[in-house]
C-alpha cells in the first residue's frame, strides 16, 4: 500500500518510520524543499494550494493522511475526490476554528473553559469585564504551540493584546488556573472500533510541551478523558488518531484543545506502549485491526526545543531513546525528543533528574 | 553521520529503520536494482566487485558496515583505504571460511563438533570412516540458510553428496544430535565495552532459521556462551553486533558458526529488548554508548518463508508485531518476521499456537 501525507515534518517522518516495518511506502507533500520526512520518504515539493502536487500525490496513494490539521479545505477536498482521505474534513474543519471546536465540545458535553467570541476591541473589553481577568486572547485559527495567543492578567494588557492578535477572528478564554494539564490519545478504525491510550500528564513552557510521562495513574480523570474521547470520535466518524488536551482544575477535565492526528504528547506510545501511536494512525487508515494500546512500563519524554541535547551524553542514560529530525536547530524549534522508558517508575524519575539539564531545564523543573 | 551498508537486503533494512531516529543517513550498495533496503535507504545498484560504486559509497558515508559476511575482501579492502570500517576486515575473513572459522573457536577453548577438510573423493571416505556417520558435509565458503550443506547417514550418501559439492573445498563435521539451538548476540563498542543479549532459543525447518524465542531461561548456558562470545569480539577486535549459533548436547555448547553482523536470531530484540540489535550496532560502529540489552518481556520471532502471511490475521493477535521486508515472494526465501512480545509467557505461548498455522506449521510444530 502506498501511504501519502500532507506535511512532511516530524509526525510524517515518524508515521512513515512506524509504517515500513509493515511493508508499506510513504511519500509526503511539503512546501519546504527541507521537510525532514523527506529525508525518510518520497516526496513532493508543492504549495498545499497548488493543484499539481495534490494531484500527483492523489494518483501515486492508496490513502492520504495529515500531519497537521491546517491543511487548506480546499486541498482536502480536491484530493477526497480521487483517493480515500483519513481523517474524515469535518474533523479538520472542527480542529482549525477554536469557535466550532468549543461549540462542538459543548454540545457533547465536553467541559470547556467560560469563551466569548471577539470581533473588536469594544468585543474585547466588554467579554473581559463578563469573564474577568485573567483570561487568554487566541486566534480562532492556524493557533500551535502557544502561537497565536496572548494572556490578560491587567487591564493594561488588553490594548497591546488586541494590537497584536486583532486583525484575524478571536476567542477570548477565562484563564484556567489548573493543576496539571493532561492528554488523551485515542484511535477509531474505519469500522467504528475504538482504543484509548493511558492518561498522559504534560509540562508546558512558553507555549510549548516539554514532557510528557505516562502512564499518569489517575483512573477515575482516565475514564472521563476516554467517555470525552468517544463523544468527539464517534460524533466527528472520525478514523485515525486524536488527540485532546485537557487542563485538570478540582479533580476534574476542562478540553482545551483537540488534534485530529497523532501528536506530541503520545510520542513515548514508540517504546513505551505495545503499539504505538503512529502505527495505530496507520492500522486505523489502512482498515487493519487496531493494536494493543497498553503501556510496556513507565515513559517520560522530554522535548528537545532549538537544539538537540548531546548523543553520547543521553544514549549513557539508562532506557533512553533518542529521536532526533532531521532538522536544521532554530530557537523555539522542536528538533526531536528523547523517551526514557523502564520498567520500574522510579528508574526513570532518576533517569529525567539527569536528562533534563541537557535539554536546558533544572533536574527538578517539572517535579 | 552517513552510514554506507555493502548489501542491501531486510539487515540493511532494518539497520536504517533503526538508525533515522538517531538522525543519521543511510545508504545502501548492492547488485539487484530491487534490494528491499532500497525502498527506505539512499541506493547504489553496483557489483561489490567494481571499484566505482564502492568508490561512491566511501566519498558519501562517514563509516561503512555489512549486512552479510561474504563480502569480497578485496572490496573491504577498498572501503578501508577510505573511510571507517566496521567489523575489521579479520572478523569477515574468519566468518567467509568454516576452516578458519572452527580453528579460531578451536584456538579459543570455543567446543565444535570434530571434523575434517576435504578435498577429494578419497579424503571425505576416509573422513567418513574417521568421524562415523551421521556426519554433514559442507562447503568451506557461502554457505548460508542451509544452502552448502549434505547430511550424510548412510554410505550410499557419500558420493551423491560430493557430486554435489565436491567443486569447491569442503569441511566434514560429526553430526550432533543435539537437544536444542541456541544463539548469543554480542555487541562490541569501540572503546572494547561489550553488551550481549539474552540467551535466544532457535528452530530451523530445511536449514532456515523458523523460530527464535527470548529470553531462553537457562542461566548457566548463557554464562557460558557469554564467555565464548567475550573470547571472539576480544581476539577479533570486533566493533558492531556478533552472533553466535550453538547446539546443546548433554548440557553443554557446541558451537557451529558465527556471524560478524546482525542476525535473523535477534530480530526479536526490535519490541522484546530495551536496545534493538540494530541500534546497538550502529552505536558501535559510530562510537556511541552502547544501550542496554535486557529484555522487555517475553518475545518470540516466526520467519515468514517464500510468502507473507495474512496482515489482518497476525495483526489481530495480542502483542504481534508484523515485518513486512519489501520483497517479491519467492520459495524457501525470507520476505518477513513476526514477533509476538508479552510480559506474560503464557501470553506468547497462546499466539505462537495462532501464529504458527499462518506461516505453515502445525500449532504445535516446535513445542
Amino acid at each position: 500500500m502506498n501511504v501519502g501525507i500532507v506535511g512532511g515534518g516530524q509526525l510524517a517522518r515518524m508515521l512513515a518510520l512506524a509504517g515500513y516495518p509493515l511493508g508499506w511506502q510513504f511519500q509526503v507533500l511539503d512546501p519546504a524543499a527541507d521537510a525532514c520526512a523527506g529525508q525518510v520518504a518520497r516526496f513532493i515539493q508543492g504549495d498545499y494550494h497548488d493543484e499539481t502536487p495534490l494531484m500527483a500525490l492523489a494518483a501515486w496513494a492508496d490513502v492520504v493522511t495529515f500531519d497537521f490539521e491546517n491543511v487548506p479545505a480546499e486541498a482536502a477536498r480536491i484530493l477526497g475526490q480521487r483517493v480515500a482521505v483519513y481523517p474524515p474534513a469535518e474533523a479538520l474543519a472542527v480542529a482549525q476554528d477554536r469557535l466550532d471546536e468549543k461549540t462542538l465540545f459543548w454540545e457533547l458535553g465536553i467541559p470547556i473553559p467560560t469563551f466569548a467570541t471577539v470581533d473588536s476591541l469594544e468585543e474585547l473589553q466588554s467579554a473581559v469585564r463578563r469573564l474577568e481577568l485573567p483570561t487568554v486572547l487566541k486566534t480562532r485559527r492556524l493557533g500551535y504551540d502557544g502561537k497565536g495567543q496572548r494572556v490578560l492578567r491587567t487591564d493594561r494588557d488588553i490594548e497591546a493584546a488586541w494590537q497584536a492578535l486583532g486583525s484575524v477572528p478571536l476567542i477570548l478564554e477565562k484563564f484556567v488556573p489548573f493543576e496539571h494539564e493532561v492528554s488523551i490519545l485515542a484511535v477509531r478504525d474505519r469500522e467504528g472500533g475504538t482504543v484509548f491510550y493511558p492518561l498522559v500528564e504534560n509540562h508546558h513552557r512558553d507555549g510549548i510541551l516539554r514532557l510528557s510521562q505516562a502512564p499518569c495513574r489517575k483512573p477515575e480523570l482516565e475514564q472521563e478523558g476516554w467517555d470525552y474521547a468517544r463523544r468527539l470520535l464517534e460524533r466527528l466518524n472520525h478514523v485515525g488518531v486524536l488527540a485532546i488536551e485537557f487542563f485538570v482544575k478540582d479533580g476534574r477535565l476542562i478540553a482545551n484543545e483537540m488534534a485530529p492526528r497523532v501528536h506530541n504528547s503520545g510520542h513515548w506510545t514508540i517504546e513505551g506502549a505495545e503499539t504505538c501511536q503512529f502505527e495505530n494512525h496507520l492500522r486505523a487508515i489502512l482498515g487493519l485491526p487496531l493494536g494493543s494500546t497498553a503501556a510496556v512500563g513507565h515513559s517520560a519524554m522530554v522535548n528537545a526545543i532549538g537544539d538537540l541535547p548531546e548523543r553520547s551524553a543521553v544514549l549513557s542514560l539508562p532506557g533512553a531513546h533518542y529521536h532526533a529530525y532531521g532538522k536544521t536547530p532554530r530557537p523555539g524549534r522542536k528538533v526531536g525528543h528523547v523517551t526514557l522508558r523502564a520498567d520500574d517508575p522510579g528508574m526513570v524519575s532518576a533517569g529525567l533528574e539527569r536528562l533534563l539539564p541537557m535539554v536546558g531545564f533544572r533536574p527538578d523543573e517539572f517535579g
